[in-house]
């Protein structure tokens, strides 16, 4: 067995550091993996500056990482799903399995998740890892190893689209072109979206969704007037959007979601946004358009996968820059002044575990 | 025919009187009814007070008048569903039936929706008034005429809980003890909630509303702190609520809903509240918490009329004061003081078409 | 700790013994119970007569009973939700808890499902028996042991109901009027069905239905004709039901829920019927009559503790009969003969666990 | 105004004329239509041949057509969303508007329905037809009168994966690969379905399936052996489909739907089969795989239109035979021999109204 165990820690705040640690024991029902490839995402960079995302402190030092993919290197002796040498991606959260959220299909929301690098979980950006067998996921021979990690935001847009529930011939709203807003974007279309407009504040971005295929793009800027840009919307989709997402969080955005959508639609708060905001629900209310929170995702992954082994959805583009673990510093400055769109680790060589092209 | 046709028309603000005026012509599918009970709704004193609720203000005089009850007296020839003598709750609002909307099954977001006594629309607060036929539902001889007007905002409870997904065994919060509180206390209790709790500023609406069956109550103040309330009504319904309603509108109480939900479960906003309000979005978001407004009700008077003719809602008690139509100015100061729960005008003499006791 | 052990055990069809059996070794997220209350269910007495049930089919003797309260004797290392002393029903199948089935809310669909008297898992009736924490609920003093027992049997009329989407209001046909049939239709009431019309072939059963609260009764024969029936249900109903459940199993009520059920509206099928059946199909697709099938219960406990707990449903009028374990076999002779409606078997001293009177 | 009103009248079964019949005078809220593209449907060619389809038998003598397309030549003083010159698809069927399917927004089931070649309604294989005007959807440029026409089967294609809830990475199995068969195939791909397998009695159609995208194809025979061909269906789709379409109405494919779909999935029955069928009941009821039906579609038409406007599905490779209004009667003996897949009756000469290519 390897002896090398490198690992990306975050001692404190803006002190990550590269160290060994030893290789994880696993359990009946675990599997030990060699990690390939780990992406980085908004909330890791948050972990690093401040030490906090959310309602979520880090208290000791925790391992970075959770977008991420390998290869099975030993299985627990309880595991049939998987064997020696699969490529895996990596559902990052394992439920309790008891509690009613577990049994009732919303093990998102159970209170003993453990989530990689949410404190005090450790994550998966480290050589070696072991997870729960039923939490990885084999990719078929022509899925690449960093299309396994990006499942996991894409497994994001996948929920947000599911609690919208989009639908063949929906108009569709996505505020944000941050890479959230993308894969919204890219799995509206792929749950039959006929129209998807995104909007941002980067006119790079904007071009970018283009590319992708978004059918309307819409500068905003901080000094936008509300109303015009409602109008704007709406203009430019013929109409009012069936569904919106808000993908950034800011309360300007939740607010515009709220106005901009169809009489009995739905809004999707897809970015975490602040505790409290100012927002004209009685508007919402009195149109019956319906708020709908985000929390991660459940039971997405095997649909992440299958669109993407169908072709449906190409999540290839969004990789705009990639580094070996050993430079995970400079892997994270990059991510945190947001020069591209997604920042790949590559614990192994790249394209090791990849089919030949 | 007759040639009396009293009318209860609001000129402008704060000048309701009472004055005669044609008895009106019906079209092919309407009926003419002989009006019987007419209940004063809070948005009535608004308008008679304010000329004006939520976004809809009044531009010319308007017939006061939506939670009634009549008596066919002439059928249409297309009418095939009611006969002259039939005694009838009248849904107050006729939509378009040609929109998006009212082909879908949500007629009461149709833009053209015609509602009694909401500008520009006049109400039945009158002796003659006309409606279409199938917004007429024919009541058995043991449901009274009071009964049929109280199905107007009964249906606004029956909304709330379908909004809701109220279902058996929910643990179920309404704020606010009001009429439209106090209702759906009632249905969500028939749509089989296993336990209820209501909070109210007055502790004689707790009273009442024990009375009618709440299984917990609890008095808050302007003072109270938010976070002890949420956690006493944790306490006291030994977990969180499934579903809770928002029955007065005021921001304190949106709040308090958003915050006591339980993760995954909804909170619905039955009152109409501020345009603009500041609510602690961030963790209904990260919760999964469902918002969902309320506009009116779609489709909810049969049901209505079935809980009240099967006996499975008992809406009498809440009638506590009674006016003849001559006596509307009256009636409308009652209301406007808050004295009792509901206030109900009679057109005809009480109990005329009421069956024998 | 106690010795004995005693245990109904079912050698082979129509071979049920007493025997000694090992009190069992508990796993860390198990509790030893002291059981008390086993009531007896139709496939319980399938499997002593035939050895199958279904697909079901035993290879090696069984431990009968599946409908079980008990008492907490030990509690595993990793038990949160109990503690010794602790009087509960016992949700008899326990999933594999890895598979999409259990991750989706559907565990009752899960392959590696181990369900009580089901081959080849042993049930309970015994005086000690082990199960996994989660799957016991615990009683509030104010309800008894035999209420505990018949959750089991109120689940799958719960099921049933979440199945049809029962709601306020809803006309409801249920066809059989045995345990089942009985259940679903108290069920379909505190759901809020406003009607419910039950049938038999028996009228002892119908009378005895009509004490629990049905609202109309139709008593068929083999001889009776499907079209007059179907006439029968509309005339007595008012109107086609928006929920038929055929809770008989037999071709003939399968036919007629079809049949009955409106445009629109929904047949459940509650009775484990014959592989193969001949039904009036085209008529169904035609009118959308969506026909959905029942296996067991899923999340449905809570529910049924909650409506037995606050009185909404009481399920004690249903147990006709009385035995100790001791008479098992009689027991289950009464029950073969299908004289009463329920019999429950207390492998305590009757009324041992539950609170003074 | 034209004078001119040939019309395909069929008489009586097996005898369709040309005949001159009045220019229709329009109601307020309905336009004249100068009729360009109208498909034959399998259903047309029923009534031609026997007078009957389904329960619906021919009394009279009636207009032929219901896959339509226009151009509007009068609308009525009511009449908001069109104007003269606007090219339409026509959804055939025009409700009562004031039931309560049509209220409940699931107006395919009013009782009422007039639907075009549907005794005693005469359809719209004529050169001036007159329609109400929310019933006409107005075609983009870019958009066809043949695709126009074609709206009409897609939309029982869009109405089946609606009833059958498809979403992104389904599996989906699709029984009979005709008209009906392919557009279901080809919405649920727009739906987000990830694998689609299709079967049939005819290699050539599964070959133009494959063109048309289909991942698998199976041809059927009717010595297949049933249990072999479920095997073979989840081997080819690698596991059970989530949903299975039966678009034949043949009894061995409502069997094999029912036997092939996954535990907890949906089997929709879109073909019009016998009254009476023998099918695999007991195995669906258990494992819960709930059956629908198909009667039409309802509010599908602007879904059908977003998707092909959008380019997301391309109806045209359907179109497999085109004739002259005149040339009718050789028309509909194409569409009985079953050479192709979709014949296509021009009312006007071909392409008059369609963009310049």
């Amino acid at each position: 067995m390897a002896k090398d165990n490198l690992t990306a820690l975050l001692y404190k705040p803006k002190d990550l550091q590269l160290v060994q640690t030893p290789i994880p024991e696993i359990d009946d029902d675990e599997v030990l993996l060699k990690m390939d490839c780990v992406g980085i995402c908004g909330s890791d960079v948050h972990y690093w500056q401040t030490g906090a995302c959310g309602s979520f402190v880090m208290k000791e030092p925790m391992i970075m990482g959770h977008e991420a993919s390998g290869v099975v290197a030993k299985i627990g002796p309880k595991v049939k799903n998987l064997k020696v040498g699969d490529r895996v991606a990596i559902e990052p959260g394992v439920p309790c399995r008891y509690c009613e959220f577990c049994k009732s299909g919303r093990y998102h929301l159970c209170p003993d998740m453990r989530f990689c690098a949410t404190p005090p979980i450790h994550g998966n950006l480290v050589r070696y890892y072991k997870h729960a067998a039923d939490f990885c996921f084999k990719l078929p021979d022509h899925v690449s190893m960093e299309e396994g990690a990006l499942l996991e935001p894409l497994a994001v847009g996948i929920h947000a689209c599911n609690r919208g529930g989009v639908t063949a011939g929906h108009v569709v709203l996505v505020l944000g072109a941050g890479p959230i807003g993308l894969l919204t974007m890219l799995t509206a279309k792929a749950f039959g979206a006929s129209k998807v407009l995104i909007t941002d504040i980067l006119q790079s971005r904007l071009d970018f969704a283009r590319e992708l295929g978004a059918d309307h793009t819409l500068l905003v800027t901080r000094e936008s007037n509300e109303a015009d840009l409602v109008m704007k919307i709406h203009e430019l989709l013929g109409g009012h959007p069936d569904v919106s997402f808000d993908a950034s969080g800011a309360q300007a955005t939740v607010r515009l979601s709220l106005l901009a959508t169809k009489s009995g639609g739905v809004t999707v708060l897809v970015g975490m946004g602040a505790p409290e905001q100012t927002v004209p629900l009685g508007g919402a209310v009195s149109r019956e358009v319906d708020i709908r929170g985000l929390f991660r995702y459940v039971n997405d992954y095997p649909t992440a996968l299958a669109l993407v082994a169908s072709g449906k959805i190409n999540v290839k583009p969004l990789v705009t820059h990639h580094f070996g673990i050993e430079e995970s510093l400079e892997a994270y400055e990059v991510a945190r002044q947001g020069a591209g769109i997604k920042v790949m680790i590559h614990v192994q060589p790249r394209d090791t575990n990849n089919p030949q092209k």
